[in-house]
């Protein structure tokens, strides 16, 4: 099984399963081609969060806006999983969720066709090579091990005195706000204020009217901040990369 | 064969092909994952006139507004067909489509990890399940049969002395207006009035000239409020749920 | 496999493929269908560009401005790959790129039960019929070979004395506005005015700071006018089909 996930949109990741279809007979499952666009950190959230939810898979994951220049291309190697892209961070919150143990390598690849579209010419190519390949990477004469990636930390929150101090990693396609606040900061509080603003908590959006905010426990178990059937990021006025402030009312 | 359908956007559905692809080996196909989002009878809508056109398969379909909440969790058996969902009547006109008699269950499931992605928590691995099951549903350990889900109708449309009433099912994508006025209102007629407006009858869009609106016989066998090469919701004003007063011109 | 690529958005596809699965266990790969609304030669430069991408395939493609007319329904067996549409012009330049002598035949399809949706009713059952014959297309009972499709120039740029006279053939998703000037007349320049702007030539966005445009051969392999992490489009100003005159600086 390959996964693709990308930030192309449509049409470009056709081109992607094209090449790879070429060379492979591999199951394709998108993941999703609308991650944020050229937003590398919260991509690599997104793929931290939904990678580990597939069986053992070769994950292709493209969000490079340094593509063309002379950033490396990864190949990591985590328990089962196979994660292919660029040496930018996107993957290693993922292969790092996937196993504890992960191996890094850089791989040589053709010399392009484009500068510009490596998912097509590089990324593509890669993921069913590595995919169908019964040489031990080590052993792999495209493959040289590295110490480390290029690193991307997702910041982790301060909770202290009832106050928690945290960072939005992402804003989903329903405009909820995930923070980076673990989720069982919300315990046993029935309200909370959120940079001030005074919010219900909620076990569900139902615990308060349509169009009402709330802070929730979210599905990937950090706070979120909500609104029942509307857009939380506009109430709240968050986006990815924010601060947050959040403190026992 | 699996498919999945969903208010979610992206990337959340990743997940829920994940989840079900650590339990089944089964094909999965999109249907959708941009029904009308929480519109719970738009989505029964869509779902009633797509889920018909596949073979027997195991549908997953998620609109659920009340997620989180004690709403039920819905196996229907129709036909050869299963479908799995909240009990919020989003499955219903789809399973009443697809077979005369239709067997309904409710399924215990375990408690999930999150109270708001039930998604990924309840409805993927309950679709898994029942996919893979040689059990018969009667017998099956998380099911419990029930007489009646909570329902869904889509109203239908009176037609009298040349006025048709009815009811706006739904808006495409294209901005094409689908009324739940049975097709055959339109025959022998060169044109109609729809809510005063008078717009000629046509066979296809290109009867009128681009920008131009017309009633037509869509693809669902409604009457249709058009404009060739533009949106009709917006030249009739019309959303889904509005009343419409079809008459003979 | 069966490729599949529309103008239809969301959720009509799921018509087409459950269609094609009642006939077929054909895997199934969507090329994209959001190509671009009604727009028959923006599309076919899209299909030129994507489907060559793919091994030896049937592929679907329905941009249909005309649905319901009486335009034909072409077949097009070019090399190993089939090709199957409307015939207005939007799969000519791509079934001409995957072979040098393309066969075209007009297919005999049942009455569709709509007027309006040839995706589910004609083109859909039509690919899996021809993906699954075999019967050469010459003698089965549907097609009838023609001798010419309705044709799709995608027009060629003129270069001469350092001045390049073409048109802009497609915008992305990223804004990237894609000409049909070959990408050669960017060799050795540092800089070119295009409409009179002047700005850097580069191998790739990261060659000037997010926001600034430049122009870049593309991955299609022409001249592209792009902005650096933001969108060439609405920097210069261009559409689909605007001329554009690109000169050294």
């Amino acid at each position: 099984m390959i996964t693709l996930a990308s930030d192309f949109g449509s049409p470009y990741p056709a081109a992607m399963k094209g090449v790879i279809l070429q060379q492979s007979d591999a199951r394709l499952v998108d993941v999703s081609h609308d991650l944020p666009r050229g937003a590398v950190r919260e991509s690599a959230f997104w793929l931290r969060e939904l990678l580990p939810a597939f069986p053992p898979a070769t994950h292709l994951a493209v969000v490079d806006p340094g593509v063309g220049t002379d950033r490396g291309v990864l190949v990591a190697r985590a328990g089962e999983h196979v994660l292919v892209g660029p040496d930018n961070g996107l993957l290693v919150p993922a292969a790092r969720r996937l196993a504890d143990d992960v191996d890094w390598f850089h791989a040589e690849t053709d010399d392009p066709s484009s500068s510009t579209f490596h998912g097509r010419d590089v990324f593509a190519p890669l993921a069913a090579t590595v995919h169908e390949t019964d040489t031990p990477f080590e052993a792999h004469e495209r493959l040289t091990r590295i110490d480390e990636p290029v690193d991307c930390r997702l910041p982790e929150a301060t909770v202290e005195d009832g106050h928690a101090r945290g960072w939005v990693l992402a804003v989903d396609d329903f405009g909820n706000v995930v923070t980076n606040v673990p989720g069982d900061f919300l315990e046993e509080k029935a309200a909370v204020r959120v940079n001030g603003e005074r919010v219900p908590v909620g076990e569900t959006f139902g615990a308060v009217d349509p169009g009402s905010p709330l802070a929730v426990v979210g599905s990937h178990g950090y706070v979120e901040c909500d609104v029942n059937d509307g857009r939380g990021d506009e109430w709240f006025g968050l986006s990815p990369g924010n601060d947050v402030h959040i403190a026992t009312d």
